[in-house]
């Protein structure tokens, strides 16, 4: 039998040198005791690309439970240099930035890659999901004339001379496609200037948005995220089970029906048992979201929380108000362990709607044109959601900061590699 | 039975109102015959959005060969105004630039809207295909802090105050993450500052690459991207057959084995029967290209073909040279139907070699350190290509314009919608 690999961790000893070589699927150990061989193996420093061809024999005690004896080595390319880190020691002994400044050796790391391919199968198992359900997979520019989802925190870009922004989401887009496809979803990058430099903030993420048509109210569109997540969840325990092992994830049961609670009725519980009040307050605290995740696992068994209901003051123009309670809308957010992963909502369809929401802003419909142009030809009630691929990953794993769960991050600091 | 959908034709005549109702599935007819419900339903105009209950009669005659009689019809959301062009007609009475103009309303033709149909599930076969093979997707930065493919075509970008620059692929990333995940794949926005107007050229388009470690030669990567192809085609034929249809869209063969010719061979091919002798130039002109896929569609029955070996000199320095022959490389592009659709081959992966490489271009390592990088760690031979989403489509639908492929294109001229 022929591995191709990485040298992962070499020992040398009286009279025998032991090659452990990783490739994707995991490690192997060659055995090399020819006198000859051993002293050209024990060259090789970790990392350097090995072929080995020779006998498989089964070893129990060997990584893998196999090894390769009477080996015949040959080195395909050798390092320039050694890692910053021992990548053969089963923890990381290096810190994050060091991690980040290093990404393509580091990655290599079976605790560091982990993350990225349990974000991997959760994309194929949103997509699979919404392909299921009818969805069409839309591709939308990346390049706007103008900032929709609000005028702070957008980078400015040089469009052969004329000053263009990098889209903060696909909102427009996916919006105007329901009017062509019904039911759209799309997995791309999202770009906002964060000026916050935290554990849970990048400047590009990869946002995973759906948007579907002919919704009664955001409760359809919080079923269909429903499925989603019983999709994505699925997928990862399917395709990347070794990867959960390794980072001792748990995943979460998907309830049936995701409990909710309404704005309103969150402000009154947290009034009635944290000794604080925010009634009045247009949205929730970090701690509150903290709070009611908790009471939610308490009461209903389950990770998952819907927040309905936000004041309409909080959410984007182009939210639908609650029938009856216009200062409320009919929109959401759902808390997993925690933290907000997902917003969505029922939006606005008829164009003079979009107005009065502009009117009511006291905002000119001008900026909004090519926004509104998909509404002056009939659009149905819609709906849909955004959820940040990199926070699922990072709430999914426990990781301690979103840039666990990203290739290369891109943040107010970071720029490479 | 309750439909949904969007008012495609009304025809009122003397004892019948017809409404044909239009959803993502096609066309439904509502037969009105009450005198008083006549009078309501005359006074929708077209893309209204409607729901209508009614009884479903069979009648080959109708659209869809179904109907709707009895029906109780409801306005969701009516337009403002008539879109630009009658979105009822079997053809589409529109200049490019009028439909461009009008995306939102104007893809609602279903001879508009196929093509992105067409896209969707080619890209799913991408995918679907490269995750068989045990390929990892990935998501990388589009924000870069030099322009790796070439220095020029690149978009400036104001990053918290940094020069930054749209990545022009995701080049260095892919290779990267080779060391990391062996075999991936991305499906995203690459970003090109062409100062070119053609029919072809887009500043914004979908690129799909892959990369893969431990090949012998490009020609692994060629055999990869031969099963990609029939798995694009496959998804396309299975998922989009009426799209298809409605389009007249043959779709290709892919021979088991697609036809190669090396590049030296292509040159004398065209010498010995063109009245041109192109030999001496490093490069295949368009009608060059247009010629040699002819020639392969009458040698071998082949609309694709491989022209590999393309010299060094017009090749990225990143390019493996051809063993013993170093003036040409271990590259290719795939024509399709006269035109390149993909380019790729295999890169070098000694970080040694990289520093030669740039140095007999004559360039400085500076610029590349973080590319170079990923290069000192042991990287096996790699290879990968990148496959243009919008130009794949074009070519399989006959399009006259890469924009018909494009939802919302981005290019020197539009910024909007």
């Amino acid at each position: 039998m022929t591995v191709q690999g990485w040298l992962h961790r070499r020992r040398t000893l009286k009279s025998v040198v032991f090659l452990v070589l990783r490739d994707r699927s995991g490690l192997v150990q060659a055995v090399v005791t020819d006198p000859e061989a051993m002293a050209a193996a024990g060259g090789h420093p970790e990392e350097t690309v090995l072929q080995i061809t020779g006998i498989v024999t089964a070893n129990p005690q060997a990584p893998g439970g196999a090894e390769v004896t009477s080996p015949a080595v040959t080195a395909l390319s050798g390092p320039a240099e050694a890692p910053p880190f021992d990548l053969y020691r089963p923890s990381v002994a290096a810190t994050l930035p060091t991690i980040l400044d290093h990404a393509p050796v580091a990655l290599r790391h079976p605790l560091l890659r982990a993350p990225h391919a349990i974000s991997a199968v959760s994309v194929a198992g949103f997509r699979t999901t919404l392909d299921a359900l009818g969805f069409t997979e839309i591709h939308t520019p990346k390049v706007v004339a103008s900032a929709t989802e609000s005028g702070a925190n957008v980078f400015g870009i040089d469009w052969f001379g004329t000053r263009a922004y990098l889209a903060q989401s696909p909102q427009f887009f996916k919006q105007a496609m329901v009017g062509v496809f019904e039911r759209v979803y799309e997995t791309g990058p999202v770009f906002r200037a964060e000026p916050h430099d935290t554990a849970r903030h990048l400047a590009q993420y990869t946002s995973l948005d759906a948007e579907l048509g002919f919704v009664t109210d955001h409760r359809e569109v919080m079923a269909v995220l429903r499925e989603v997540l019983a999709g994505m969840t699925a997928a990862v325990e399917r395709h990347a089970g070794e990867e959960c092992a390794l980072l001792d994830v748990e995943l979460p049961n998907i309830p049936e029906r995701i409990p909710e609670i309404h704005f309103t009725r969150a402000q009154e519980l947290l009034a009635a048992h944290t000794g604080e009040d925010p009634r009045g307050e247009p949205d929730l605290a970090p701690a509150h979201e903290r709070w009611l995740s908790r009471w939610a696992l308490r009461e209903y068994g389950s990770e998952f929380l819907f927040v309905t209901g936000y004041p309409m003051v909080k959410r984007p123009f182009y939210t639908h108000p609650e029938p009856g309670r216009a200062e409320y809308s009919n929109s959401f957010d759902l808390l997993f362990r925690g933290l907000e992963l997902v917003t969505g909502g029922q939006r606005l369809h008829r164009h003079e709607d979009y107005l009065a929401a502009l009117a009511a802003r006291g905002e000119s419909p001008e900026p909004y044109a090519g926004y509104l142009a998909a509404f002056r030809h009939g659009m149905p009630p819609h709906g849909g959601f955004a959820l940040g691929l990199e926070r699922w990953t990072t709430r999914l794993t426990g990781a301690d900061n979103i840039r666990r769960a990203t290739l290369f991050p891109r943040d107010l600091h970071r720029l490479t590699p």
